[in-house]
């Protein structure tokens, strides 16, 4: 019964985000997203209580608090700037390849048209991204004239950037292959010895093929 | 006439814009603008002949076609990189001070709910900024392994994001001051001779006190 209510959660919370990426939040209603899941509305206000509720579930679910994000950023036997590029780009394919996390995204462009506080993302990506130029530095990998609590702010920004343009490109290696340049852009600047090319293919060989925020799966050499 | 019909048509954009900012699109209606305004829903009709018309209206006035930029691009007296730092500050001003601007990237944000197509403005802004770095590269004054078509998309998408992140920080100083950490990032890279503190002081020296893309002025030393 725990087993089927999960399920049903989670189709229903499928179901929304397909209609919210097509529609948008405020062209989909709660009966477009019974018909979609096959389930009842009753279904969708029992398990979420209002279509306002069902949407900040989406952007929880894969925008606002990335799973595993604290984890990565904890990886110690990776170099820090090289677990902050990976993360980069598997946050670019996971916007690409799942439809929550795009939903999620699209929710939050939208934010001032939906009823509720939606949650926002940039305080905990920018702790995040401190945290590992922090541990870059105390690991004399950071460039001296680098202060991380002033630097990740406008990394965050200039990736979130990148990210809300994604619908823009032509898809996820386009979207990677702006990634790759801005990362060749600033890593010259972050590395206390620049290597960019180097760090960011090892970052990227790092990803596993599947996909570790988008599958729960682990950093290759992460010892886990 | 032809003055008086421009006047209320002003009024309308801007009172539309107001309310695009406040409540975004779907919660804005076409007795709102009037109300706002002071005219008649007739009048919104007749000089736009739709909220979908308006709307377009207001990402064209400011959003999508900076007003000038061309202009800009095209002053041969300064250094390229500098008028390159300076718009990007002016861009970060305009959309602080100026409610057209910001309901139009409001708007672009919320552009899947408007059903007409809404002008994006990145292939000008890439453009420009192309140009820009051609331009600095024929003055010897870019980084040798910088190609100005590769570098273009992820500098656009880069201060895109912090842009559209002003909604999420204090104000304008806060968002120049991201300007200003994300320029000392990546103009080292950019620059021949790496001088990123200068260049960024130097560009926003130029700026008139009162705005030129908010005025249509021109810059400091710009000749004309």
């Amino acid at each position: 019964m725990q087993d089927r209510a999960r399920t049903t959660r989670r189709s229903l919370l499928e179901a929304a985000a397909h209609l919210f990426v097509e529609r948008g939040y405020v062209g989909t209603s709660v009966n477009d997203i019974s018909a979609r899941s096959g389930k009842t509305s009753g279904a969708v206000y029992f398990h979420y209580s209002s279509k306002e509720k069902l949407a900040l579930a989406v952007v929880r679910e894969r925008f606002a608090a990335w799973p595993h994000l604290a984890a990565y950023c904890a990886t110690p036997d990776v170099p820090p700037l090289e677990r902050l590029v990976a993360l980069s780009f598997e946050v670019a394919r996971v916007l690409c390849q799942d439809v929550v996390a795009r939903a999620g995204a699209r929710l939050w462009a939208e934010r001032r048209s939906i009823d509720a506080v939606v949650p926002t993302p940039f305080a905990a990506w920018t702790a995040a991204t401190t945290r590992l130029l922090a541990d870059a530095r105390s690991r004399k990998e950071l460039a001296e004239e680098i202060e991380p609590a002033g630097a990740a702010p406008a990394l965050v920004g200039a990736f979130f950037g990148l990210y809300s343009l994604s619908d823009e490109v032509a898809g996820e290696e386009e979207l990677a292959a702006r990634l790759d340049q801005s990362w060749r852009l600033v890593l010259n600047t972050l590395q206390a010895r620049p290597d960019p090319a180097g760090l960011i293919a090892r970052a990227r060989a790092r990803l596993p093929a599947e996909g570790p925020l988008a599958r729960g799966g682990h950093w290759a050499g992460s010892g886990r």
